[in-house]
């Protein structure tokens, strides 16, 4: 039971955006969606470039950039760090640990087809909580 | 041992902002330390007014305010949702999730004592399957 993949607690949908996007445009996407990231697609050849953030446009403006035209393949974030949607849950935690990521984009067979945050994984604590405690009241009735 | 508090995840220390402060200012800020988000605090009062975030600035990039001008007061989220350090980490994630923020002030008798992220419970699930996977063993060999 605790043994759960990223393809049961992962947002289903992502967010592509063109590299010439430029960081105001993609804030607009943000906001518009409630989401913090959108991976970088080249649009003729559908190479998955890297992903872009909150926090890549947050230092764009702490930075003093024209986010009205600075674009987002100067800023996207490389390599594009992902898993496919059978990893298991603990794995993607320790990758995002690793890596100081927020956000892993959920890849199989070269199709992007989730991501990952750590609000997922935060979603799925209680629910793993829950399943423990389930789990250890049955050990402790003696079922099997 | 599942039954854990936030002291054990949350980061220990916070930044803090007056109302005053630049949207751009607060990006500087957030770049600078690798942080998401700083508690508002009134300097005379010392009252804690409310969060700013990466997303609250986004937004205000997004809307096409000026970043250079505008201050956290005119879009700091409010009320503040905190939990004590003492608070079980499963209720925490719940709150969060109910709330759909990201980021929980810790507070302790009116102080402010850390901040609990998303990227905190993150870190912690690994850890927590860990201990599962060693009561689950002990348990196989009969030991208490």
């Amino acid at each position: 039971m605790i043994e759960q993949s990223v393809a049961q607690v992962m947002t289903p949908s992502v967010r592509t955006v063109a590299p010439e996007t430029t960081a105001c445009a993609v804030a607009r996407l943000f906001a518009e969606h409630d989401i913090g990231s959108a991976v970088v697609v080249d649009p003729e050849t559908k190479e998955l470039l890297g992903i872009v953030t909150e926090s890549g446009i947050m230092k764009q403006v702490a930075a003093g950039a024209d986010i009205g035209t600075v674009q987002v393949k100067t800023f996207l974030s490389q390599p594009l760090i992902s898993v496919p949607s059978t990893e298991e849950i603990h794995r993607a935690a320790a990758l995002m640990k690793e890596h100081s990521i927020q956000r892993l984009p959920v890849i199989d067979d070269g199709e992007l087809t989730g991501m990952l945050t750590t609000s997922d994984l935060t979603d799925y604590i209680p629910r793993l909580r829950n399943t423990i405690r389930r789990n250890q009241h049955q050990a402790a009735k003696g079922s099997p």
